[in-house]
């Protein structure tokens, strides 16, 4: 316990913009488009940047800067932080009695620690070579979240197991190399110096003891551990508010509105709270709020009307956005998005929250919104995880990378996904916490490893000198939102200021639905998502309420 | 609250038989045999029969007593129970200001309250003619759960949604028409006199608001609300064992089993940890226990060795039961079922439980089995609802009915499934908590519901004169439990001490699978189960964690 209590109390705060909810992740469309302009968006990114923490760094050799034919990789000068981890003496002495799965030894594989199992670690993991490297992979959950259906989940369109793939099906090694492992385990610091990671394993609501603790050695360590839902210390978001990141969220949002529609039924409610319970507000229209409140009045049109005949005018939707709905979308889109969801009855609301109460939100106006469903989708920021590392942060306050993905402050650490961003020393902006980018960057971890290891670099502190290829360079392919059924958005435009073609109906609905089935990485949860689709053409959502 | 208080201080204790755990329901096969013996099994009853509720009970009219061409029906006369409520006076002018749904007006149609929405209620409201009555369903989930597969989905063979029913799939017009509701709450209590019941909504986690209270007028009123698993009052079992009767228990069960699995691999974790945490303990040998046993197995055979290598060799399943596996099965059968379990590894133990602890069972003879997972099925008993009625109860302490499945002490009130019990008077044995029974009494209902209805009998107080037709007789039509892939046992005889076909193995497991199968109500459902069975046997069991 010591351990963990040091990491939180060394946490340091992060401002964060409270103007635009729109910018955020979950926007993904690799492969419709081929426009290549390599100018990533900037956008995201949470003010909190200390750059007390690179005090001396110096790039060296930045002449052959992306060439394709470098030979060999610049290294970004770091004295060496005071402390890489995250804990006093006390709880050094503590954790030296960890059980723990020792260092490699001469002639064994190097070992790969991954930490996550959100897209970047799991694209990572698809790919890497396991003939090369073993493997660990830790994190809290032992599945990838195919994040863009998730909204299609909360109301019975897709069910909660076709959006979920397990880790061990992903990369089977895990589950069969004997000396591959996943640990089911929340990792709380790490020790650049002596290459180990710190961990405990999770919960489970009926434990009755105390979750073990163990230290795991690494070779290469890779972070993509993701971020954290940005609630900008608004009172009551986490008491009252439903996410929408986790298939656990979707669970939950589910539960709640099939419990507030058949509550409404009850004899002798008032009006009043019956229009409560059935308000439905989203905070937040970036791509999720904006697609969460499509299904939303989907659902209200086609499957409430039948299913809940006595309560069917009581249920409304609310759309609060501090700024423009889809900010990052194309002027023409905006406008189709904002007349499409009028017509549906969606209810745009500029506003900024204030505070948030169990039956109602107030914003900063002073005006009350009652609410029977809260669901809070205003994008991510550092989590407390990333927060407690010693490592230099990027420009809102991410775990700062090169252009390798490499931490350049240690040795053998990389970060991708979420939890990371170019250090403002390397002259580009920071990447959008978009699953597009994660995935990028895992695909492209997999061949630097793949390098590394015919280099004979995979072991600790081997690989110094040896060459990367290429660095990683991002083309954003375009971005997706729907709106509804058989509405969506395609954005393909490489930033805001480009120009490129902006559809919008039918034909990239099709596009959008065809783009992600794709996505959904085995074929039986292809399968199971076709199937879901079509069956709920065929009988229309299901609404058993379980739990 | 007062009411709740006054309802649960009313309870009478009946006491267990502790002796044999194999009596429960969770077997179903109707459709595969057509033996006639009209001699239902008495099993599953619990001591507790108080026969002091009915001191001067007398039957009048037996001679035609099961007749086809009986034109008037008997009735048992009894004295009105001093109160057919709950609660004392106090809760009465509470209950008073409680709001309604009011009783129906001349000119509208009767409306029947069902209570529940397991075998017995969803068979009776799939049938009942909604031309003739309105229907008001009241019960804490809006689905029914297919039982028979239950154990399937615990590890992963089906989708837990695959098993699970929404009530307005099974009967439209709760949804639909304007005087048909369903409400989400459990009953509290019923006043048979002033012919209404009273009831408050469901709690969920997060609600920071007292549930709303209200009381629905009858015409008729089914009572279908189910029984409780038995526990024999055995410390510890409600705080550490997991049940298996909602789809709920089966995903708590999935999720235990598979953060287990995971922990397990944890570094450092000692040899005898490992084994506890990977020991599944059963308790109970009927044919949920057997069942779940059997799947257990399976799925260690073929998914753990190749999903969770490392630890493959640590877990076992261990089946307790106090008596006999199966004992109302065919002797032949029962020695089959013992091999085949032996044979795919669970351990069998004949043992009594005497107390659980969190991280073990401690038995009767002083014996310690440590546990990872304990699920305890050891047959079902009066529900504390049940118990809070002041009905005459049958032998076992359910609701006494007659062979027309009313309850005879007061009018316009009928029982069946699981909850109610042939009155002693009827000279006929309670029959078993069953699924075969709960449907069987389901259909006979609506029957004689639809009878009721031709002779103007709907409302209420106006079917005392009316020929309800013949009485409920009950065929069993043999019993069936699986135990592993490929290997079920079906067991056609009438009672213990029949002769009758018993078969074993692949040709049953063929048939029990087929028989189930049409059983799932919906199509939709249909298609789900065959969907799962088929891409588990292509691409294994999904070992997802969710939550």
């Amino acid at each position: 316990m010591a351990l963990v209590r040091a990491a939180r109390s060394s946490l340091r705060r992060s401002g964060g913009v409270i103007g635009n909810y729109a910018s955020e992740r979950d926007v993904f469309c690799e492969g419709i488009s081929s426009l290549r302009h390599p100018t990533p968006i900037f956008e995201n990114a949470v003010k909190g940047f200390n750059s007390s923490y690179i005090p001396n760094m110096q790039m060296i050799n930045h002449l052959n800067f992306g060439n394709r034919g470098m030979k060999f990789t610049p290294q970004y000068q770091f004295p060496h932080a005071p402390a890489h981890t995250v804990e006093g003496s006390d709880s050094k002495h503590e954790r030296s009695s960890y059980a723990s799965l020792e260092a490699t030894k001469q002639g064994e594989k190097p070992r790969v620690v991954v930490l996550g199992t959100g897209w970047a670690a799991c694209r990572f993991l698809k790919g890497l070579d396991t003939n090369m490297y073993d493997v660990v992979c830790i994190a809290p959950r032992n599945h990838m979240v195919f994040t863009p259906l998730l909204a299609s989940t909360c109301v019975g369109t897709l069910e909660f197991r076709s959006v979920a793939e397990p880790v061990s099906q992903i990369q089977k090694a895990l589950a069969k190399d004997p000396n591959s492992y996943f640990f089911l385990a929340s990792c709380t610091g790490v020790d650049a110096d002596k290459h180990e990671v710190y961990c405990e394993t999770v919960r489970d609501g009926r434990a009755f003891r105390e979750p073990y603790r163990f230290k795991v050695a690494y070779d290469k360590l890779v972070i993509a551990s993701g971020a954290e839902p940005l609630t900008f210390g608004i009172k009551g978001v986490h008491e009252h508010a439903f996410f929408l990141r986790e298939v656990q969220h979707a669970q939950e949002i589910r539960k709640k509105l099939l419990m507030n529609l058949m509550l409404s039924e009850t004899p002798g409610i008032s009006e009043e709270e019956k229009e409560r319970l059935l308000h439905c507000v989203v905070i937040g229209g970036g791509p999720t709020g904006v697609e969460f409140s499509g299904e939303l009045s989907d659902f209200i049109m086609r499957d409430v009307r039948e299913r809940y005949a006595h309560v069917k005018n009581y249920i409304h939707v609310t759309l609060i956005e501090a700024n423009e709905i889809l900010s990052s979308f194309d002027v023409g889109l905006r406008e189709y998005a904002t007349k499409h969801l009028t017509k549906v009855g969606v209810r745009l609301v500029q506003g900024v929250v204030k505070e948030v109460h169990p039956d109602k939100i107030v914003l900063s106006d002073g005006s009350d919104v009652p609410y029977g469903l809260l669901v809070w989708s205003t994008g991510v920021g550092p989590s407390e995880f990333v927060k407690s590392l010693d490592f230099p942060k990027s420009p809102g306050g991410r775990i700062g990378i090169d252009e390798w993905l490499r931490v350049p402050s240690v040795e053998d650490v990389f970060a991708i996904g979420d939890c990371s961003g170019y250090l403002e020393q390397t002259g580009k902006p920071v990447l959008s916490a978009l699953a597009q980018v994660a995935e990028r960057q895992g695909k492209y971890l997999v061949q630097l490893f793949t390098n590394i290891g015919k280099q004979n670099g995979g072991k600790a502190l081997s690989a110094k000198d040896i060459s990367l290829g290429d660095p990683f360079a991002y083309r954003h392919l375009g971005s997706m939102a729907t709106v509804g059924r058989y509405k969506a958005l395609v954005d393909l435009r490489q930033s805001k200021n480009d120009k490129g073609v902006s559809i919008a109906g039918f034909t990239s609905w099709f596009i959008w639905r065809s783009a992600y089935l794709t996505r959904v990485i085995s074929w039986r949860n292809r399968f199971y998502v076709a199937m879901n689709w079509g069956t709920t053409l065929i009988f229309g959502r299901d609404n058993t309420k379980i739990g």
